[in-house]
């Protein structure tokens, strides 16, 4: 047995596995201590905590990682500090990116994946732009979806964390983006502060003729972060030879009951000819420091602006993540759980 | 006015179009002329008819052609010889493939697409494996799925003109291929003459587990000639990065209900990253003649059996048509309309 630490440690678990609505009595704080590392171990501090709609989707199982359960500690991608490094090959004090769930403090196995980051800007960067959903936006929209100077690109969740790099790296590549969200507000400060040329709401009664309107010349690459019916909406409207990026079905996580798929697959991808093709961000790790490097480099010059919804306080992370699937935030939800370690050189 | 020549002609119309399943009734013979060619028009005469599911699609509309309506000669690929040039740059007694409809006789504009064929073995092998349908297996297979040796390629419709062909080329690609169609002697055909690896009846009430039986790695490609159920029952065992091939939604065509699209789109495609594509073999014209070449090879080694199902008589053209929506062809279904021209070196 490892000796117990006096070190306290606040962990907010699944205490419930949700059949339907997440809601926040499916989760529960406790407050607990945490053990020093055994060797080759890592003792981490928790500083940035992501809430993203896959967190609920790893509620439901069939998703690339295990299914999560009650009781378990709630996962979740964070940026941390290396407390201690207990005889693993990194630097105290590291900043790194990593899947530590939602606590305070994390002992991480020695074969754990950790992506120490080279910090470029405030650190919440790395857990948007230059993070995960960046590189999600970044490899969908120019690996996946092959833009071209010219073409239509329309994307769904488009004030959310993915959704609105996709259409500002669209509008880089000289493309029309063409945002879908839940309101009106949205679609403003999309069109003013990000440079969409249009934009609809998924709410509307007439998306798809509204759809339509901003897209006289039909879609030709639709990145799809909702699936359902905004998607059974957009596939009428794609031209021929169009891509469908598939990046997440988030209308589909909330809910206990699979909805039926868009009616028109997949007779619209015959007549149409066109590529459906899923992704995840990990399949493209060997690319990650290049495109990181050219996100930063847009951010730097302001052609690509940065979207984060920072809420404080670990407390706050199960109302954070069933606002996210509401569609209550803009850009990058993330939770401070602790303060910026004391001088980093930002 | 062209004045009336005494050439009578025979012609199978659309009466009525189907708002439901197809029946005899929406069809009628009718016994009229046909005119002499205008300067630059083809007279040609309709040898052989080819029996198709798109055949039912075009009286839906929205697919790549234009709909069909009551009144108009039943459209249908055909294989003719021409019998009046007429200043059209072909010379008579040519044999050619082209849309010339449910008829004896057709005049074809003088910008009509006809292909000359180079006559290799039967006639009829130019309706099937080296036609329209043999392109369709060779093209969708090879440049949209992309088959590896090793993997396992599940078709639909496999004992149809397209599956057919499609199972027997993943097999000499050193694939495993595994045929899906509603019958067992079909089942018993594909394993004992063709080389399939597996089969399954879409028809059982336990076709996924079936499949997954057949499949114990999983699926790597499935070329679905289908749509609706089966497709819906294939997506949860395809491997991470498998390509789903999208040739047809034959299950949807007989239908005025468009059904709704197979649950996990666009989930499935997410988790395990696949790619699902529609084609048609007119986007790889310019590969027409090296594939043909390539089939012909096959064909003529033994490697790849043809597989026909010739039916006699113009008239038998709607029977042939509503069976093949039943599924109750096996291989190629061809309408014989004339004998072959004397003197033809086959």
């Amino acid at each position: 047995m490892t000796p117990r630490s006096e070190r306290p440690n606040r962990q907010i678990l699944l205490a419930e596995r949700p059949s339907g609505k997440l809601e926040a009595g499916h989760f529960k704080l406790v407050e607990s201590t945490i053990d020093e590392p055994n060797p080759g171990e890592m003792l981490v501090r928790i500083i940035l905590l992501s809430i993203d709609p896959a967190n609920r989707a790893w509620m439901q199982g069939r998703t690339y990682r295990e299914q999560l359960g009650a009781g378990d500690v709630m996962a979740g991608f964070t940026l941390c500090e290396v407390v201690a490094a207990n005889g693993a090959p990194i630097t105290e004090g590291t900043i790194v990116v990593c899947e530590a769930g939602w606590q305070e403090y994390a002992l991480l196995p020695a074969n754990a994946i950790v992506r120490p980051i080279k910090i470029r800007g405030p650190l919440t960067h790395h857990m948007s732009v230059l993070g995960i959903t960046g590189l999600t936006a970044y490899f969908g929209l120019l690996n996946v979806g092959q833009p071209k100077s010219g073409e239509t690109v329309v994307v769904s969740a488009a004030a959310g964390a993915t959704g609105n790099v996709v259409g500002q790296i669209a509008r880089i590549h000289g493309a029309r983006a063409i945002g879908i969200t839940g309101s009106g507000d949205k679609n403003r400060m999309l069109e003013r502060d990000l440079g969409f040329e249009g934009s609809v709401n998924h709410r509307s009664e007439t998306l798809r003729q509204d759809l339509a309107a901003q897209c006289p010349n039909g879609i030709d690459i639709y990145f799809d972060n909702v699936g359902g019916r905004v998607l059974e909406a957009v596939l009428p409207l794609m031209r021929t030879h169009g891509r469908i990026v598939c990046c997440g079905a988030v209308s589909q996580y909330d809910s206990a009951t699979p909805a039926p798929g868009p009616a028109g697959v997949p007779g619209q991808l015959v007549v149409k000819r066109l590529r459906m093709e899923g992704f995840l961000v990990s399949d493209f790790i060997g690319e990650w420091v290049s495109a990181e490097e050219q996100l930063a480099v847009w951010v730097a010059s302001g052609e690509l602006k940065v979207l984060e919804d920072v809420v404080e306080g670990l407390d706050a992370a199960p109302s954070a993540l069933i606002g996210i699937l509401a569609g209550d935030n803009v850009g990058k939800r993330i939770v401070r759980v602790a303060p910026d370690p004391a001088g980093l050189s930002v």
